[in-house]
């Protein structure tokens, strides 16, 4: 079920995420860099799970596109800025030279900033003010989880309020945007942040274990990338032992939030077991 | 008229601000590199025609208080952006050192991302659900121009769009904001508009005469910065004399606009003329 409901969401993503960059009044080079990194190969998986918890509250997945296409637009200038040189400085992106290698730097902040003006000129057509509300703390967390991750105030102690605010706040603004669109009652939207809360720290950790495995074997050394360029994240924390109790002690939690919350979890607990046997 | 009403909003505006930026949950770096470049000066122009739209429909200035600030925040996010080194690669504004030259480029890049989703977070508290629609086009609007600004796509014949992209569409957005917020008539809107399009052409031309005037001197020659950049303005395009006939002429149509739009036009007439003469 999994994948062919993730296929569907991904492409009413897609077709809409579409509409929205080809309109004629953008200037070219801007349009261009902006669509670059949108259709990138993305998995469009904060989008899914905004039409998922629309549909678990009884909404239809069309009646979540604009937050979900929002979502996926803010997801998408974070990774922009992030690679650009003041920031991670990477050259590579899923394969692909970053924005910023193909369109020079100055375009890249303006892509960028563009998807993230653009995000919100979409969710201002949604009927949903809620879905507004949600998005636009969820995308101001993340920044404070960058900053955090970029002064490297926190050792071990800040942690996870980073993680969560880098990766999970994203997560919550998905479901909360989803929910909203569904008109859900409170104990449902805060029964769906919870379940947001947990996975989004599992799929972070899952996803710094990943990096730790495959860099560590590109590098034939025993640290990560992450690790190398001074970043603390689980693996570098606890061990890869460590973070991989964390992660099932997440995905626990996020399958208890989501059985609490009165609708079909079936999709969710899918979601939360793939994400832990994840191989990239 | 003029100085005292401004001097108001501008104090209602920075003490909200102050509120904003307060808060205790945002890391302190972020804090700090967001409230260094928000309170450096700034006259508060947008969110005074903001609360001035606002009255001028039969609204309160506080009606328009949380779009006025959203949008001095929009307009800081963008001054930080624009002076990065790979942008315009100014170490200063208004006299004191940029925002990256402060706090660094990684930092200035997240002060300025944080800024926009703070800005749509305020609006998002804001019971004008256009209010939300003027700023967001207007935010991405302001990228368009920038964009066109930096890859020089166009030369004279496309300088009224990039310049009206580039500054008049944060004014649109500022009027608009403040005519939603008092529930103004389509009429009043649209004639609000027409002013916000008029004078934002008239201020990024006497911004230009300004810049051009200042750097001749400083540069001792009869090019400015901005002709010496490869940046096309009104002043690279039809010269000093040129400029001023075309300042001239938008603020009459500005005036023209503010006059038609059934409303008390004293304070915009005034702001105009100030304008049009201001020295720096």
């Amino acid at each position: 079920m999994l994948t062919e409901k993730l296929s569907a969401y991904s492409e009413m993503t897609d077709r809409k995420l579409g509409e929205l960059l080809s309109a004629d009044v953008i200037p070219p080079v801007l349009a261009e860099s902006m669509a670059y990194s949108v259709f990138s190969g993305g998995k469009r998986l904060r989008p899914s799970l905004c039409m998922a918890a629309c549909e678990f509250c009884g909404g239809t997945a069309k009646d979540a596109l604009l937050p979900a296409c929002a979502i996926e637009l803010i997801h998408t200038y974070s990774l922009i800025h992030d690679d650009l040189p003041a920031m991670d400085n990477d050259d590579f992106r899923r394969g692909k030279p970053s924005n910023h290698k193909a369109f020079g730097e100055a375009n890249a902040i303006l892509a960028g900033d563009g998807l993230q003006s653009l995000a919100f000129a979409v969710l201002s057509e949604c009927t949903s003010h809620d879905a507004g509300k949600y998005i636009a703390r969820g995308a101001f967390e993340m920044v404070m989880g960058q900053s955090m991750d970029v002064s490297t105030c926190g050792g071990a102690e800040q942690l996870t309020a980073l993680q969560d605010y880098k990766t999970a706040a994203l997560f919550r603004a998905a479901v909360g945007a989803g929910a909203s669109c569904a008109r859900a009652n409170g104990r449902q939207i805060e029964a769906l942040l919870a379940f947001a809360s947990a996975y989004g720290m599992l799929f972070q950790i899952t996803d710094d274990i990943l990096d730790f495995e495959g860099s560590a074997e590109t590098l034939g050394k025993s640290v990560g990338k992450d690790a190398a360029a001074g970043k603390t994240t689980f693996v570098t924390v606890y061990g890869l032992d460590g973070a991989k109790t964390y992660a099932q002690n997440y995905a626990r939690e996020a399958k208890k939030a989501i059985a609490d919350a009165g609708g079909d979890p079936a999709l969710f607990l899918e979601l939360i077991d793939y994400t832990l046997k994840r191989r990239a």
